[in-house]
């Protein structure tokens, strides 16, 4: 089954080098995502590719904000591939409740929020018209791995949305 | 229609020195709230008055305590009125059910929870006696713009509260 | 009464020197806890120990990995204390939705997750085989009272949970 939002999460994804059929594995000690009430917790998610961090360093030092943006892109998708595989398809996404964007920044960098809008305008490509989310967007000192970014969800679910499907 | 929570609020923006009319945009890239089954998700909000960041630099340096204390007020203020262009009147909210303060440090400046209070401080005179909320608040790094301080919330909202309109 | 799930908890609580009948007060200004419609958010919680912050100092230079781990211990012990201070048993939890650990980090220290880890595993331990939660760890510059490590939760609570009761 492919819908409209599964059809452009796999092309955004193929874009960006991601292999969206790439299981994001449940680690030892704790569960890539919860669901509970209509509601889906996803866990903070770094940019892995193929089990590698795509892109570490501080954002504004080591990493260009071009590649924070690409970072916080590889975050959202994978983000979008752990709903998918926790409950089938995007089409049961009422909306994202809130997205946090944490940045590896540089001390002088303040940024944040241009390299959040990267993650946000993915949300907005693949839940048009409900793309709409709330947001915070904050720079760390580090983060696991010395990730560049790493991107956790609220999702709101419901049954399968209509209008969005085109089987 | 004027509540006393919602006097509260005004009286407290204009001792800010802050617009309590100014409608907080929704920016093009996410929105400043989304509500959901009864709870209202607020964006990350800083100490913006009139266009422009208020306080920005690292509490413990370039900002004084006091200093990152307005700031606080000046974002759970935002996030207020946030609320109110969002649902009508502040008499909606049942709790805050969590209030996250993200404080810009210096990289010595332990203080965060002193920052924090003058936040709390705000929801306990506008939501007496129903202001008890949960708060987590760090020291981070960067904030976007430079801001001092970052807040976000998520709010339990019910029908009109009994007791605290005064039409 | 005692459970499996309480007696767990405090035998954790008694090896780690915490006197788990200890209540965690509710501070001036915000709440340990708030529950809403079988959810319950905690504040963020320190390792304090009888009042004091044990663990101290930035994980990776001040503090190593183990005594970070410790920390991290500590503030989860610390977060279920509250719990069953306010819902009156663990076994009402049904999952921990949401566990976010902030770890105040030397710069080049990367190892937040295996921090993290050892937070994850108490809640494994205590809520087996219900443990599984999601989670974020992050890297911060600093913490309240210069705490090591910072960790809140949002707990999905049911009645108490069939199979977990020892009385």
């Amino acid at each position: 089954m492919t819908t409209a939002r599964d059809a452009l999460f796999k092309k955004l994804a193929a874009e960006l080098g991601i292999d969206h059929a790439e299981e994001v594995k449940a680690v030892p000690r704790y569960e890539v995502a919860v669901e509970h009430e209509g509601e889906l917790y996803v866990s903070g998610m770094i940019p892995r590719v193929r089990g590698a961090v795509a892109v570490t360093g501080s954002v504004g030092a080591d990493v260009s904000l071009e590649e924070g943006r690409h970072a916080a892109r590889l975050c959202v998708l994978r983000a979008l591939a752990v709903v998918r595989q926790t409950v089938g398809t995007l089409d049961r996404v009422k909306r994202i409740l809130r997205m946090t964007v944490y940045v590896k920044s540089a001390a002088n960098f303040t940024e944040q929020s241009e390299v959040a809008d990267a993650a946000s305008d993915i949300l907005y490509t693949v839940f048009q018209p409900s793309g709409g989310h709330t947001r915070t967007s904050i720079g760390v000192l580090q983060l696991p791995k010395n990730a560049a970014v790493e991107i956790d969800m609220i999702v709101a679910l419901g049954e399968r949305e209509a209008g969005t499907s085109t089987f």
